[in-house]
Parts: structure tokens; C-alpha cells; sequence
């Protein structure tokens, strides 16, 4: 009775090593993961294909067929990833464990991934619903960012210029509503259509201090082009002032690895020292 | 009577403390920090959706109770303030201290949002000003700016790069006005209208260095192509000089906070380790 | 006999060395490197000005020369390059050598500058495909590259941020992906054209992403302006990213040279002082 | 009569001291330079306010007053600078020194803005040229530069990121060639007007690379837009490159400031170490 428990742990422990992310040399982890890898690919590849006309009535056999396949593996993915949470020490409780595990971002994106299918089973969901629920397999999406760990590294440097970053974007904000107020006062009664309202200023507002200018809307006036043209130029400042923040959050990211310190964060904002 | 004025002068100190941006733990101050700061929102959205021409129909009851609402706190607050502000060592005279409140940049912020409503009960106003009047209300978002002080880390490290920003604030003008200059002998044979004059080409050359491009003027000759690729070009440098220059001051402020602290104190939040 | 061979073996010595960048003060090697230089360039303005209308029919003659003068002399360089390259000792042996030589980049490119003329008298080539094969003679700008041997610095810190600005990469795709997919489901009802499946949305998602905004594409409702406004502030962090990665890469490299060399020698020029 | 030579120096020496930029509480220098600036800003004016149709015909006697005192004091402080510049070190010599001060850009920026006044005085100018003359007065915004010697410490920085910057300029002009043959290949069956020809396309290249997208040329087929695509994304590094060489370059002069080293350039190539 033992030995059969320790056998089926032991068989637990290598299901959920395939299903984690691939240690180097583990052959069969890394050719799971890559399966996964095209079948996540695959299935974006489907949802943006799917919506080109021609397509669509040619291959729409193979568009189904691919989702029904997906589906089914994401489902076994997501049962098996459940029943062997419990090698984790984190989840090691068999059920509090798994409950804990069904709870973390990753196991959350991952039902949202089978939403769509099975949503529609358990609910009496309306017709009209059904293309919302079915946009829902845009989130599949995100089962891809188990795979780049990377971006961790990205993010906790993001995460330690939180603070500048947000006080920029508050800045932004108020300097986007503002410009935008002015440039209605200004511009309503020479462009009653384009500039019709603040929020609708605002449209011509993020396009300037982006610098995407689409050239949909622009002002005429000669006080809204010397006041459009103050907000083009503070505007520049808007793509120096993250990029600043972002460069010393690089060097000092770069700095913190050369010295290798092993308590480099403050326990009390948890920002690196 | 000793007593009594001791503890009036506690009350007006707790009033102040109020009134003030609070403390960690204080949950009167934050209390009203909150309502204060919903409240300027609220202002803010309204000001906004007002020009919406469906809304205004439709919710202009709403519209003016906020705006008598506000005109009542804001003006109870301001009132509380000048009362209150002797509790603070730099404005304790009674008189003085209060006139030197007045003139502090809050105070005056916290006067405008007040002008809309009581400066066309004290002077007898034009009908035809009554709009430009109604547009200090703007000013409103100024007074958000007590509740985000992380601004001031901003602000310093724009102020330590004064000198370096201003000169490639003159470089960039000059090269706007050299760039339009040119263009405007170049292109405005060819587009008579577009490009009229020297300040009507200027226009054109916002809109190239600060590579927004609406498209509703750009050259169309061979020589403008040229110069304005030449421009173009240029415009990249507009963006890399500010953002070098703050990415080396935001390093500098990283490495000041680092050295000024002891060495056990964390540089993000100044705490102890 | 000995004799003979090793003058033979000088003499290919002495051309290996014209053929390559000349080193400082070798005369007859600087003039080879400028005369190329020259030729190269040449070769590029003549594809270029090919495509004006008014110029081919004038100067068609004279296009033809330079054609065939460059064949003649890129096919002499390739043909002396293959024969000298055993002076170089990576590629000494006489047959093993030369085979290795004749797949570095550098010959390849050398090759394809070729291929315009040679492939059609080797292979029958369908007078349908006549056009790819010129188009290749616009590699002959690769030629360059061995007269741009700072190239490699840049190349050496891109390599040393690979990781970084992949990852970077990745997110940008992903967020090119999902914002345009949300897109077409909020748009192509309203502008069934314009945003007629999710690959033609791509093409509005790159214009917003990296700011360039032609403007021949845009949302028009109001849900997906919001959306374009959350994409375009997001399109700012997209040059953020790169651009703070890159600037710690260039101080790092600084610091590199400076910590590599000796103390008193000049990281730049890495003569002593 | 050697007094009287004496007074005659140490009052060339004083005319020489107020042409210069002032130095600190030099009263009448500052009062002259602050003059000289206002006047050259007034000319620059009137370049610019002559070409507004309505304005010409109105102030046409101001702006040829204008013009006329302008050139008046520009000739003036043009002969007592050539008369004064003895009393530098460098310009010592009666004659010699005179004659290499007159070839300083400076004096030449001097000269040429008289130009637009004497030229045709001095050589009989065909009246078709009259027009080109008189932009001659455009180069009056170099005088400016006299004033503004803190355009050096910004002109160091480029000075000393030279190699980078032209690498990172022959990359890009490399990468526009690339994309606009490419590009036209694709395009010019398609749209043969707008990309009728490379020369035409680049006009397309620059303006995508440089994120300006006026949107007067846009590709339509869909290997274009994939091209477009790519194009664009490479743009988004034309940006990171310069702005990370010169952030570095910052961080760099900096940290240079700070040591404060006499000997902090290198003597073979003039960088700073």
C-alpha cells in the first residue's frame, strides 16, 4: 500500500515537472512544452485568421477542428495541472493546496482559456452573448507568458520605478485634460464637428502628445495651432521622461547584478537597494 | 480665559492638521483628503461633460448642484485654512503670517477655483466675459496638485537639468525657425495657400520635429522633400537630447540619495533596514 | 623553385593585403578601399535613378556601362579575394581553406553582387524572373559593411542586450496582437472596411504602436477611441524600453573599455597617454 | 605721445570688453549685448512678420526702418570689432591678427548678415537674384549664438559621441536606401504615382522611419503594409540609438565634472577619458 502511494507520488512529481517549465537537458518537459508552445500559437493564428473573409469559408472545417483539439488538451493541461499541484511544496495540501493553486494568475488564465467552450454548457448563455464569450479566447493569449520568464527581469524593473512611472502618468493625464480643455474653448466654434466636445478634444489630445497624429482632427484656428504646438513640444517630453526613468532603472538593475549582494531589496517598500 | 484660548488654539491645530495632507494614521486627515480629492474630480468630469451636448440636456440640474456644492466646500475650506493657517511656525502672526499664506502658490490656486462663482457678484461683469470666467474653473485641477507631492522628485530633478533643458529649448526653436524660414522660400510657390507665410509654415514645422504629421501641410516639391527629410531627421535629435539629459539626472538623484542616507537606510522610502 | 614560390607567395600576400581594409599609411590599400568605396556607391545611385522615368530613357547607355564595368571589376575582386585568402591564416590550406573562405558572410555577400549577371547565363531563368534577379543587385549594399568596421561596436552592444530587447520584442508583438484583435471586434462593424479582419487591423495597430499615424486608418466610435488612446500612451513606453536598455548597454561597454585597458591609455582610441 | 598711445589702447581695450559677451556686473557690456539681442530678435521678426500678406502692406515703412537701422549698428559694431580685436592675445598684431579674426566664424556669421545690404551695392546683382540676396539676412539667427555659450557644453557632448552618432546616421540612411528600393518593387505597380520611383519613395522612407507619417504616401498591398510594418518597428531603434549614445554621453560628462581631472582629454584623439 505504501510503496503503491510513494509510486503514484513519484509519477505525480514527473507529471508535474512535463507540465512545468523545462529543466535543461529534460527531454520530455521540453518537447511538452514546445507542443504547447505551437498549440498556443496555433490557436491565435486561428482567431486573427478567422476573421478574414475569404478564408474563413475555405478552411473553416480546420478552424473548428483546431479548436475542438485545443480544447481538449487544454483541458486534460488544466485537470493534470490541478491533480498534480500538490508536488509544489506551496500547494502541497491535497485539497487546500489545489483550491490555493486554482487561484494563482497562471491557473486562473488557463480556465478563462476554456471558457468559451464550456461556458455556454453550464449557462443557458443568450445568442448575443455568444461572441463575447467567444472573444474570451483572445485571453489564451496569456497562457503564453508561462514561457517567457524573461519578462520578469522586465518587470521588476517596471516594479522598482513604479512610484515615477505613475507620478508621469498622473502628470500625462492632467496635462492631456487640460490641453484639451483649452483647445475645445478655443477650437469649438471654428470646428463644431471635430472638436465637439472636451472628451472628443481629448481624441486629438492623446493623438499630439503621442505623436501619433492621425490627421483626423487637428486645430485651424491661429490660437489652436500656437497652443497645439506648445502641447507637440511638451509632448517630447512625454517620451523623455519614461525613457529616463526606464534607462536609470537599467543601469541600476545592471549595477545591483554586478554586485551580486543577496539582501538587495528593502523589506519595507520591497524596492531594490 | 488662559485655557480657553489654549484650547481653541489645539482645536485650530487639529483643524490644520486637517486640512493638511495627513499623516500616516491619521484617519480624520485622510478622511477628508479623500472626499476633498473626490470632490475636485467630480469637478474636473463635470467641466468636462458639460460639453457634451446630449448630457448638458439632460443632467444640467446635476450639473449646477455640483457646482453649488463645491462652491460652498471649496469656499468653507479655503476660509478654514486662512483661519488655520497660524498653527503653522511660518505663518504664526495673526496678521502677517495670514497675508503670507495668501500669497503662497495653493493659496491662490485655491483662490481661482473660487473666481467663477464670486468675482460676478463683486464687479459688475460683461455678459460677453461671463464664458471667459467660467473657464478658470479649469484651474481646479491645480488643486490636485497638494495630494501629489511625489511631484516634487519630479520637479527637482527637471530643475537640476534647468540649464541643459533651456538650451535645447533655444536650439530647437531656432532650428523650427530656420527649418519654416527656408521652407516657406522653398514651398511657397508651389503651395500659395499651405504654406503662406513664414508663421503659417512654422505649423508644418512642429509638426515634422516633433514628428507628429498630421498631414494636413507638408511640401510636395522636390527641394521641400529634401529639406524636410533633412528636418525629420533633425526632429530625432529633439527627442534624444531631453531624454539623455533626464536619464543622467535621474542616475544622479538615485546616486545623491544613496550616498546622503546612512548606509543602512533604504533610499526609496528612508527607512531603516 | 623555392624561390619562385615564395615570391608568388609575397605577391599574394601584398594583394591580400590591398584587397582588405588598409591598415594607416598603406597607400596602394587606401586607394583600392576608396576606389571601391566609390564604385559601390555608384552602382547603388545607378539602381536608384534606373526607377526615374525621365532619367532611364536619357541616360540608359550610361547605366548599362557602369553595370558592366562593376561586373567586370566585382567579379576580378571575387576571383582575387577566393586566390589570396590563404594569406590570411584561418584560411591557409589551399583547397579546405579557400571552401571556408567562400561561406563567410563576406564572400556571400561578394557573391550575390554577382548573381544579377552570372545566373542567367548558368541557369535558363524564365524572363518572368528576370526582374527578382535584378532586384538583387540592391545587396551589393552589404559591400559596405567591410568599410564600416565601427558597425561592430554597435553590433557588439546590440548582441550584449539580445536578451533584453528580444523580450522586448515579444511584448511588443503581443500587445501588436491583442490591441489589434480587440480593435477589429470593437471597429469592423462601424468601418467594415477599413478594419475588415484582424490582419488588416495590424496595420492601424503598427501605426499607433510606433507612433507614425498615416492616418489612412483610425477608430471612429467611441469605445474605440478609447481604446486607440490606451494603445497610443502604451506605444510611448514601446520606445521607453529599447531606448533605456540601449542607454545602459553604452555605459556599460564605457566602463568595459575603461576597466579593460591599462590606466593610462584612452578607451577611445586605445593609445597610450 | 606714448600716453596718448596708452589711452588709445586702454580705450580699444574697453571697446573690446564691451563687444564681448559681459562678464559678471560689467554694466555697460551687459546693457550692449542685451541690446544687440533684442535688435537681432527684431530682425529675425521682421523676416518672419513680412511674409504675412496682410502685415506687408501695412508696416512695410516699419520693417524697412527696421532694416535700415539694423544694418546701420550691425556695421558699426562689424568695424569696431575688426578695429578692436587687437586686445585679445590671439589677435595681437595690427594687421595679421585682423586679418585672421575677419576668417573667425564668428566675424564671417558678422559679414554675412550685412551682406543682404552691400552685396548688391559692390556687384551689379541681375534682379532674379535680388530674392536669394535678401534670404542672406536668414543667417542673422547665427548671431545669436554669441550669446548662448552653453550650446558648447551641449556641443562636447556631441562632439565626444561623433563616431557613434555617424555609425548610428550611415546605419540609418543604409536602412532608408533598403526600404524605399524595396519598397518601391512592391509598391510602384500598385500605386505608380505615389512611389513612381526610389528617389520618390524615400520620401515615404523617411517619414515612416522617422515616425512622422504625414500620410500623403502610405503603402495599400499587403506586402507593402508587412514591409511597412517592419520599417516601422526598426524606426521605434532609430530612436533608441542616439538617445542611449548621448545618455551615456551625459552620464559621462558628468561623472567628468565630478572628478574634476585637469587633464581629462586624450591627446591623440581628443576624447574625454
Amino acid at each position: 500500500m505504501d510503496r503503491k502511494n510513494q509510486r503514484r507520488t513519484s509519477f505525480r512529481q514527473r507529471v508535474f515537472e512535463i507540465l512545468e517549465v523545462a529543466d535543461v537537458g529534460d527531454r520530455a518537459s521540453q518537447l511538452f512544452d514546445i507542443s504547447l508552445l505551437v498549440l498556443i500559437l496555433a490557436n491565435l493564428a486561428v482567431i486573427t485568421l478567422e476573421t478574414v473573409d475569404g478564408l474563413t469559408a475555405q478552411y473553416q472545417v480546420y478552424f473548428e477542428v483546431c479548436e475542438t483539439v485545443s480544447i481538449t488538451i487544454f483541458t486534460i493541461e488544466y485537470l493534470l495541472r490541478i491533480w498534480s499541484c500538490t508536488a509544489a511544496p506551496e500547494f502541497r495540501h491535497p485539497l487546500l493546496g489545489r483550491l490555493k493553486f486554482l487561484f494563482t494568475p497562471l491557473a486562473l488564465i488557463d480556465l478563462t482559456a476554456l471558457a468559451p467552450f464550456y461556458l455556454p454548457l453550464l449557462i443557458p448563455i443568450d445568442i448575443r452573448f455568444i461572441r463575447v464569450v467567444r472573444l474570451l479566447r483572445v485571453l489564451r493569449l496569456f497562457k503564453l507568458s508561462r514561457y517567457f520568464q524573461s519578462f520578469q527581469v522586465l518587470g521588476n524593473i517596471l516594479k522598482s520605478k513604479r512610484d515615477e512611472l505613475l507620478v508621469t502618468l498622473v502628470g500625462v493625464l492632467g496635462l492631456l485634460w487640460l490641453a484639451s480643455t483649452l483647445m475645445y474653448f478655443i477650437e469649438h466654434d471654428a470646428q463644431p464637428e471635430a472638436f465637439a466636445s472636451i472628451p472628443a478634444t481629448m481624441w486629438w489630445g492623446v493623438a499630439t502628445l503621442t505623436t501619433v497624429g492621425y490627421g483626423d482632427i487637428y486645430p485651424v484656428t491661429t490660437a489652436g495651432r500656437i497652443l497645439g504646438s506648445f502641447i507637440s513640444i511638451l509632448g517630447i517630453g512625454l517620451f523623455a521622461l519614461p525613457t529616463g526613468i526606464l534607462a536609470s532603472g537599467f543601469t541600476e538593475e545592471l549595477e545591483r547584478r554586478k554586485s551580486k549582494l543577496p539582501q538587495n531589496t528593502c523589506p519595507h517598500c520591497g524596492k531594490s537597494l
